[in-house]
């Protein structure tokens, strides 16, 4: 392998450093409860630092609450190249999600130290704030406030189950050079697992991401009325569960006579009171719906309040769009540079569609951004079994180490 | 009127304490939250034995946290007359339901006394412990556990959704002299508000029980695994909220197309992990499932488990039984005295079905057992704005202040 960068990537190093981040919110079944701007989340932050700290990388936060580390720059008015992904978890997580494209850009990183290059740019590794949204809906706050795609204000307004709201949180969390929100990125790489089984079934390593599947979010509430499970007469029930199921299994119906690729998810069902002998008063549900074709996600999307509306019998309804993003593709300029990396390094490598939303979404609307996927075991992921071998994890950071070497160069 | 005891019962003391009553556990919209075993319930009942004690009443408790209150009788040895309800209530309740049992038994007896009746037997107000199980599932323990139903031990493992036994959460409640369990009783009457529209809508302030209605309660667990919601193919997922969605339509298909008086209802439904990105690994719901017709309402129940499971899928299932209190009638001696003393009064009273289990289902089991009802607003109950009229609530006094008299001579 002619390449001193990839060389020095550490596989054992960067897997030890997967086992002890995952000690911060581990699960009795194994897996990680990390959820954003829990103390668990604050935890792992110092760990990355005190990481950072022993490659003398400077570490700063913004007001979004993302946290960067730097290799300085032998020109420092240079715009960085950014790599990097997020900490925080589901609450059911794995120890990979997110956590890998933040140590893979940590390992990239002290593989190029050891290298003993010195960049021209300055290199950022982010940990992005919330990517996963489970505590505070919607996720992907921390880049969409970078990126502008959503005012930071609404961010920091928006509460938890337990009324908490982000910048109370946040205030909680550790603090380090003030970073200003933004600013000029030259580009932006992340890598993460696949979470799907595609390379695993093809037997390769490295997927080079052409683009984010769309997806649209929901929140429909609907609102019956409270009484008494065995003496209100059938005919005057407003019964709110009974109609939200009705809306999820005609909504299930109506999305599963579409093609095999429409993704059709309730996720999130709270009801209220929540009492076995009371009628419920009211029920809030998810709606998550993705497809890679920007038309008929668009008009998928428009059946849900119709169909919604048709169920709702005696209860009152509301739905509220919280995202919408659109299909998108990156751009060739960076597919090409990863796929150029991984065929010099010897590592295979195929193009692949990425399934899940990313930080990378919101990156790529400010700079030409991309992503490396490597393989998980089974597919699996958003569950505490997730898994995932460390040559393969190895495998997409010597990529990433070489991708970040020519654009810093 | 000529009846000295019923002339005693002061409508706007009753009225009075029913407002001091409920603002142990007022919600903002007027009602009670004062589920059982909490800090609420444990001021109410020691507001309850306060008013006690300026009547020269005896408080005690028995080792399953139910509350008594004695007017000491002049044979010492006789079986008590015993009269109550519950202070405990639904987590979105009102301030009738159950407290009204316990303040009208209050109410007789503080008329007794003002009348300068000694009973021959003692009259005891009770209190029973957690009628309601929305926090400790399911209800009716303090009755059952008195009456011998449930055994004690079993009902003290109970936990409720933080984890905590009801074993632990009596540890915390008032004590008072200790009651031995049990015991023979002369006589149980319950007043209670009637839950439902029959009383109101025939303008009558007092209904005679009959009877009530069978109840089966269940529940069922449907597990599925966590996935990630946009990159989990369809044919692959187990999806636990879609199957128990299924189900619960396919329930309420078949029951609504038995006759009009069955009562179906799905109050509890919880998500696991309940996250809108994540395919739920897990839902648990309860079914309560009510008739007055003993063998259409076994011939329902055993429906539950096969409708399921043709809906569950690729996920697992259970389905467990928790109640199965078949239909009853209370004896017509205690019917006709109640319907007795209300004539001798003037106060018009009708035959009634209860269609809500009450802790006299219990004590049915143990001695002649009867119920008062009075009406309530709209029929409405298990809700912040149940409402009754003071007047109806006193009418229901008296008529029971008249029983308990006759009973303790």
């Amino acid at each position: 392998m002619p390449h001193s960068v990839a060389q020095h990537v550490d596989e054992a190093r960067l897997w030890r450093r997967h086992m002890q981040l995952a000690r911060h919110g581990v699960t009795a079944a194994g897996g990680v409860n990390r959820q954003a701007l829990s103390a668990e989340d604050a935890a792992a932050q110092r760990e990355l630092v005190a990481w950072g700290d022993t490659l003398g990388l400077q570490a700063s936060t913004d007001s979004a609450g993302n946290l960067f580390l730097r290799l300085a720059g032998s020109e420092p008015g240079a715009a960085p190249v950014m790599t990097g992904s997020h900490l925080d978890s589901q609450p059911t997580g794995g120890r990979f999600d997110g956590a890998y494209g933040v140590l893979a850009g940590l390992e990239a990183v002290e593989a190029l130290i050891e290298a003993g290059i010195r960049p021209r740019c300055p290199i950022d590794i982010v940990a992005w704030m919330n990517e996963e949204g489970s505590r505070f809906a919607p996720g992907m706050m921390g880049s969409e406030a970078f990126s502008g795609v959503r005012a930071l204000d609404q961010i920091l307004a928006v509460r938890d189950a337990d009324g908490v709201a982000v910048a109370e949180a946040l205030a909680q969390m550790p603090k380090y050079a003030h970073r200003p929100l933004g600013g000029p990125v030259q580009t932006y790489i992340e890598a993460h697992i696949e979470q799907g089984p595609i390379l695993e079934r093809v037997g390769v390593p490295v997927g080079v991401v052409t683009g984010i599947q769309g997806k649209r979010t929901f929140r429909v509430t609907v609102r019956g009325e409270a009484a008494h499970a065995g003496t209100t007469p059938r005919a005057e029930r407003r019964d709110a569960l009974l109609a939200a199921c009705g809306m999820v299994k005609a909504l299930e119906a109506e999305f599963s006579g579409a093609d095999e690729h429409v993704m059709f998810t309730v996720g999130r069902f709270v009801v209220l009171p929540n009492a076995p002998s009371v009628i419920p008063a009211q029920v809030v549900f998810s709606i998550d719906l993705r497809h890679c074709d920007a038309p008929l996600l668009a008009r998928l999307g428009e059946r849900i309040a119709p169909i919604c509306e048709a169920q709702r019998g005696r209860c009152d309804l509301s739905v509220a769009e919280l995202v919408n993003a659109p299909p998108l593709d990156f751009p060739l300029s960076v597919r090409a540079l990863i796929a150029g990396c991984a065929r010099e390094l010897g590592i295979a490598a195929i193009d692949i569609y990425s399934a899940a939303g990313h930080d990378a979404r919101q990156m790529h609307t400010v700079c030409p951004a991309g992503m490396i996927f490597v393989p998980c075991r089974d597919g699996l992921s958003h569950n505490e079994a997730e898994s995932a071998e460390p040559a393969h994890l190895a495998a997409g950071a010597r990529v990433l180490a070489e991708c970040l070497a020519r654009l810093a160069a």
